[in-house]
């Protein structure tokens, strides 16, 4: 199948799943679910639950069984964008070309939402299958997930970030933010389905993939975020500028950068094996292109 | 053992853990675990940590297996503490007699804390240890405690308290909201330890009891912040009647939110085993006098 057709696929299987854990939650308005569907539905690539589903075809896992990591670490992603764009982080005001969170129901209601999408990341990883899997492994998968979300990843990358805005940081500075603030919950995407199956040598060379892909990424985004077209993108460009964030164009030149998107990309695939890697391989080229 | 002694022994002892479990993160300046740092040692009681032994001890299990449980609700409840004091949820600049953390942090860093100290509880239950704990035991534990912070419960607390400020609300709804906001973690407090040994009856009981400890516990909490004393509490009192907040006394006077509170902690013992509960009635009664 063309990668195209089967990110395509992908994508609307975890629309079709968010759809239907947010139909289970009768959402009322006012209620912070509301707010939860808002940015939920707001027009994600879906890409970190599609890297779940390509780690589960790499190492043999179908769809169905990865229904609930697919949604915790879309989860994740959603509460990360939320409480990010809040007025005392990034501030923004617009995201995938729609108010943020906290311009349509308040930062009160922001910060809650955001709060109860990581929650509920847990509730569907407590909820795996202990008949797919064996609970020990949905633990050690739990602890990964939670471990990339929280102060030694996601949570640490933000701090440095803030840290870092109006400063002059070293690219080895740069990149350490961006391990722990863009590739950690990369990395435990694509790792968690080689732990739910114990396949520990996988698990290992899929972390070492989900963490140069996620450098690779997050170098794309800077790059986009100096020469992208922001009616395609559906946000401002030159934001980074606007607040001094350090970013690769900035500290190296945007040619430099796009040649370091080449090398990540690179060796993302290195330990992966040959005959199996297709699907992944797919993606990265996807996320890659995305500023070519 | 009087439970006066015990409770300062637990208490010693959850200090203890949480001292060790902040050493192991060897905090840096700026860092979110500085943050965490400073909220987790402001001088609580550990009383939901407290109630996590107790019930502990109801089901046959010693302290020490219990140690990332404890951990895990006190995390959440800290960061439930920190989210709340925002500027944009109830606005508190003091909390334990010590500026709150985004007076001390700023609201970022504070958001950040909030957030680090949830992910973190679920860390802590994916490393309870599975020979101790059987691991299908151990995910529906994390299950309980996950639904419980989250939009069912904590989180559904207090977005209805927010919307119920300076609003007529009725008797049932004031219930509900303490339901939520404060007796759902109390509940997954003292119903984990019965999950993790899978007695589910004593789930059923401790579940009932943790319920009404939480009722009568929000309502002692109201008649403080109308009568204690803002030196004993470490925080002004008065400041519900500012925020327009419905309250037990404002809608049913000082002396009917007394009588409820009894009301309340003789419900809570309904259910338990008359042989088993000295402790736990032990907690509920010097919670029950806080106020007197």
């Amino acid at each position: 199948m063309d990668i195209g057709t089967w990110m395509e696929q992908a994508r609307r299987q975890v629309d079709q799943w968010i759809d239907q854990d947010l139909a289970s939650m009768e959402v009322q308005p006012g209620s912070v679910e509301e707010a939860m569907q808002y940015s939920l539905t707001a027009g994600g690539k879906r890409l970190r639950p599609q890297l779940v589903l390509a780690a589960g075809e790499y190492v043999g896992i179908p769809w169905e069984p990865l229904r609930p990591v697919a949604l915790a670490v879309e989860y994740v992603h959603t509460y990360s964008l939320i409480h990010d764009d809040l007025p005392a982080m990034d501030n923004d005001d617009f995201r995938r070309g729609r108010p943020t969170s906290h311009k349509m129901f308040g930062e009160a209601m922001a910060i809650l939402a955001g709060d109860a999408l990581l929650t509920e990341a847990f509730v569907k990883m407590a909820e795996l299958s202990t008949t797919a899997f064996e609970a020990g492994a949905v633990l050690r998968a739990t602890h990964c997930l939670a471990v990339a979300a929280g102060r030694q990843g996601l949570i640490r990358g933000q701090v440095r970030d803030l840290a870092a805005e109006h400063q002059e940081i070293s690219v080895e500075a740069l990149r350490d933010i961006h391990l722990k603030k863009t590739a950690a919950l990369f990395e435990a995407c694509v790792k968690m389905p080689a732990l739910l199956v114990g396949r520990m040598g996988d698990a290992d060379a899929l972390g070492h993939f989900g963490q140069h892909f996620g450098l690779a990424f997050q170098m794309v985004d800077d790059i986009l975020n100096v020469v992208g077209d922001p009616a395609v993108l559906g946000k401002a460009t030159g934001t980074d500028a606007g607040l001094g964030k350090a970013t690769y164009p900035r500290l190296v030149g945007l040619d430099q950068a796009r040649v370091l998107v080449d090398e990540q990309s690179r060796l993302a695939l290195a330990k992966l094996d040959q005959a199996r890697l297709e699907t992944l391989k797919g993606i990265l080229t996807y996320a890659q292109r995305r500023s070519w």
